[in-house]
């Protein structure tokens, strides 16, 4: 039997969070935090409107769960995130001590696993779930960007 | 002629930021970040009191060094930091291009060196300036903790 609430309908939340990004004009990544089921943590990109370069989806999804949470370590969570993480968000999921990490596209120049960014021992990581998804909202967000410039 | 603002100097600012993380009971480091001779963001270690593995010294000060600015990019700017960033805060620092990284005690465990971690080709990265009062402070706040356990 399907699991109803498998990694690509959590993937889906994320990419509704990207989605919230891409109408800011903002880089559409998105990212989710689940527990037990329960998504704990939602957020998307916001460096642009922000001015900071450390707001990206995942260091504010991170940043949630553990205010949800009332601790620092997110050893029973999995992180949803539509793009391949970068070693900034990589470094910190490394000090979460994260259950998974789920993501969708992979980021060929700047992710985690090019860049060669260490996660924790316990960490496991899944690429490539809902990828096309993931990749056509990136892919039209900078056709559209080069064509307004 | 010794120049009164040189790299010690600085260091000893961020080292005032990392005394304010220990009086916290945090792990004390400390960091500022300078453009044209002038602090323009001061933060300390947090994560203890923030519950909040992102609240490292140096992505705070990243984070108001651009709010003081109004941009994102730190293309100017140094960042004084008390020990060697890690992947989370070297990744951090990657995005906002920052001219110069300079750290005090080296980080041989989880330091960006031992890590691996990319720095924007632009920066310039200098260790070991004040590094036995920043690394005497860390070991002080190891040893306390430890036997209070």
């Amino acid at each position: 039997m399907l699991d109803p609430l498998d990694d690509s309908y959590y993937m889906k939340k994320a990419l509704q969070e990207a989605v919230l990004a891409y109408e800011k004009e903002e880089v559409p990544i998105g990212a989710i935090i689940v527990v037990a089921d329960r998504v704990i943590a939602r957020a998307h990109n916001l460096t642009e409107l922000l001015n900071d370069v450390t707001a990206h989806a995942e260091m504010q999804a991170i940043t949630a769960a553990a205010n949800f949470l009332g601790g620092k370590y997110l050893k029973e969570c999995t992180l949803y995130v539509t793009l391949e993480p970068c070693q900034m968000c990589a470094g910190a999921l490394y000090w979460s001590q994260i259950k998974k990490i789920v993501y969708g596209a992979v980021d060929e120049k700047r992710g985690c696993g090019t860049m060669g960014t260490k996660l924790h021992p316990k960490t496991e990581i899944v690429g490539g779930v809902l990828e096309e998804e993931c990749k056509e909202l990136l892919t039209r967000f900078f056709i559209e960007k080069r064509s307004a410039n």
